[in-house]
């Protein structure tokens, strides 16, 4: 028609070959989602689990996501260097990935949550970096298993204080304000009879999903550190391209 | 941590000021999904009432959107000119409303297809195009109401031959190829006594929804002509700003 | 050649259809350029010469520049919004009109300054600026033309009170430091006998360049007022597609 | 004043960092400045080494060049991957090297032509290309030096046909159409007696520009291979950082 030339104002927004992208997902306003759906404190392990499986229902659906991390209400794909997906458009890409990892959530929550009715329509936002090479794209996760730790560790020992402290939020907050790791450490243990390594690696160390070359399972759900070498050592594949 | 520079890859995405915004969000391989979940031909009602319930749920929330349109398995939504949606910030404005718009329609399918379980998590793309002024605007509207008239002109009539006619699907499409408007028109009124003019609004004309300023609806929905004059003036505040 | 690949890194960069474009150039260090090259202060007339040459010579090459204003080391270029030069590739248009800008000044220098020899070669910075409508349009220009006004003034006072009133460049400085327009005026037809009215248009209000529509001249160089709406309407054409 | 607002519609356009930049001027329309100038066919020795010399004072005076490489009309410069030249704003960069650059070729121009008075004020376009790992920055410039190659011995052949052969250039064409590198050696050999190994490697190879941490000279120009693994090796802290 001759309203067709409005299709010119689409421009094109190739991303730039060669770079590894990831992708981020994070849950909108996941503090009040949480809090209306009655999430455990500090972790809610049938929240996570639905998180892994939209983002293993994401990577089953588009291939070349080789590897996943998720902790609390955050999702990263890293989809490979040389990936052709939608031609590299960034606008396909992305919409593609949030869309589907939303509708995978909502699908699945009542697996997860039998109990628990979906109150209201829950949302990710999401964004697309680029990463040139090896050395920035393990940073970026490490970015990413380090920030799991540090939230964890405060997290565990601030519900301890108030769950079974009796503090107030507001005096849990004031009690740690300042403290270093092992002080915190300590403080689980001598207060509350917790060791930090006892706990679930699952909350410790987050989520890491890598596509896996078997007949049957092809993506892999571990909890492993992704901060040394050791793991990207295994798996070479996952940068090869 | 050490390894939070990983940020500085992420780039500024600010959109220009001054231009309207409008993001049309696209129903992923819906002519599967379609199949998958028996939509009637050439128009589910259940299937169009339920966009529109999901477009009208992104509007409630996003009040910056002063008009959508939607046919098909597409809406498009107009952020007004002067939005300040988060800093115009392009990745997070695509994906909030592709992410809250596919949230709505998983979350309220079951209320519209009480009956069809829902098989697997349907998706949608989604983008943002600028448009310099209220021609380039409307234009856009009309392009898309333009392209919901011919395409439903061309199903009603195809549907019709193989639905009553009899015909294969290749015999139909052999059948209109080529033809006029006028021509169809005709076909459906002498073979099968349908009165284009009296097929629904909503088929015909695509779904209008705009923000309304009254005391308790917020949101309208019409099937009204939005590409002559009429609509848009009794409307100037769509277009103010 | 097997290496032809590494084209595919140029990404497109096409400047969005409907808006004005802008392109800014600024002198690099001119500072220290006027300084070297003696110029007059606070106005250099072959320096401001030279920069409206330049430019001249810029639009009679780019027939789609309809106006241009500059000031100081500076010189801002509109094109027409519905411009195809390059096909709208941002790099393309930037780099032609600074390159082509920066070729003429140094071509010309010695026709402005005979007894002057270039002792280095200057440079220019440029960037493109997107403006979706008429009122942002005449903002800009305004936004430089005020600029003019306000620096000249400044400027002039400065240097009378340092080149007459025999004061340090920090005497003048402070003298001036919070004093309103008036006080200006003020101090120059006080202390200097000055008249700021007299002083020449080029130097209060920079120069402005149209492309006319009449037989000989191309370019039309005046020095008047861009801020009020009696140019722009003697000028209809200007922004008009 | 009240119209700096307009200052909000320009956008950041910072780089991806991490990743090497490519910075390729090329002559706007050389065809016909060549011909003006009377420039010798096929190489103009003056011509290549005044392009040779604005390269050599553009990467005086931006030290994160570390290699340049010229040929014909145009000139790639490489800026090291973690340059922080203006903060990595691409218009910044792009257009401080593509006005210095013309700048230093027109005012270098008399050293060079000192009978050829330049008739008009040339100019060049630019773009900045982004290449993520030193594998693609090597083929960008083996891309380049390969082109030189080819072109030159088309050239020389070619010229070689008209200016001592006495053909038309349009037979010259057609003779060469079709034919492989080795017939072309052999027909300089055969025909006109021209060892094509003999040919300066000036016009073979093009022009390398390198900064070397020596005491005095800080470029160094070379006609070397850049193609093969050796000039590299010698050479690691070109790619270093
Ligand atoms: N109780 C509980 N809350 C959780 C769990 N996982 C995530 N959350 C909540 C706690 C945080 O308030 C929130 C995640 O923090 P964010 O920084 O993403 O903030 P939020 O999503 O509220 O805002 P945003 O829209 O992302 O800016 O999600 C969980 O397992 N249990
Ligand atoms: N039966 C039926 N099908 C519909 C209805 N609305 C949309 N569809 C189907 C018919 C089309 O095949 C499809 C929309 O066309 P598209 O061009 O968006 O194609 P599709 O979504 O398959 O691919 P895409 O991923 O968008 O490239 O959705 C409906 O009301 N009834
Ligand atoms: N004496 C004299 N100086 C002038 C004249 N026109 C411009 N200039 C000088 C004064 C200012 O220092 C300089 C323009 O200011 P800018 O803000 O553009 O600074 P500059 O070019 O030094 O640095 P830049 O590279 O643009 O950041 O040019 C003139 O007519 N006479
Ligand atoms: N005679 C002669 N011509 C040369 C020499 N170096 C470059 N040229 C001319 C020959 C080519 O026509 C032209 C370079 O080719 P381009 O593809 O860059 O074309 P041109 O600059 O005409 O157009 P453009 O504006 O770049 O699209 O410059 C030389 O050493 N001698
Ligand atoms: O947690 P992030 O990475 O999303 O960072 P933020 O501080 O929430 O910022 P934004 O989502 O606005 O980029
Ligand atoms: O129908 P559209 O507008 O999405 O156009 P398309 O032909 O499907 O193309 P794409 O979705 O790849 O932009
Ligand atoms: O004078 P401008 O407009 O160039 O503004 P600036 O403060 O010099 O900043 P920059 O040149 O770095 O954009
Ligand atoms: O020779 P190049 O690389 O400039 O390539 P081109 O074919 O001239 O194309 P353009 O300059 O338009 O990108
Ligand atoms: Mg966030
Ligand atoms: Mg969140
Ligand atoms: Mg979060
Ligand atoms: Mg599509
Ligand atoms: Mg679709
Ligand atoms: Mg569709
Ligand atoms: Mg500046
Ligand atoms: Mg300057
Ligand atoms: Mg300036
Ligand atoms: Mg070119
Ligand atoms: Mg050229
Ligand atoms: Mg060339």
């Amino acid at each position: 028609s001759k309203y067709a030339y409005v299709r010119n104002y689409e421009l094109s927004d190739s991303l730039l070959p060669g770079c590894f992208l990831v992708c981020r997902l994070d849950g909108h306003s996941f503090h009040k989602f949480s809090e209306e759906h009655g999430f455990a404190k500090p972790n809610d392990k049938r929240a996570l689990e639905l998180m892994d499986r939209a983002a293993m229902d994401v990577m089953t659906e588009y291939k070349d996501i080789v590897l996943a991390f998720g902790e609390s209400d955050e999702f990263s794909f890293l989809l490979r260097r040389s990936t052709d997906l939608y031609n590299r458009r960034q606008a396909k890409i992305l919409t593609a990935l949030t869309s589907y990892f939303t509708s995978c959530y909502v699908f699945h929550w009542s697996k997860y949550f039998p109990d628990t009715p979906m109150r209201y329509p829950p949302s990710f936002d999401g964004r697309i970096v680029l990463y040139p090479d090896e050395r920035s794209v393990r940073d970026y996760f490490a970015w990413r298993q380090v920030d799991t730790h540090i939230n964890n560790l405060y997290n565990t020992v601030f519900w301890a204080l108030v769950q079974q402290g009796g503090k107030t939020t507001a005096e849990a907050h004031a009690t740690l304000s300042g403290t270093a790791s092992a002080a915190k450490h300590e403080m689980l243990f001598q207060q509350f009879n917790i060791n930090y390594n006892d706990i679930s690696a699952r909350y410790k160390r987050g989520s890491v999903l890598v596509q896996v070359k078997k007949a049957r399972t092809m993506v892999e759900v571990l909890h492993c550190d992704i901060i040394r070498d050791e793991f990207w050592k295994a798996r070479s594949y996952v940068l090869a391209g």
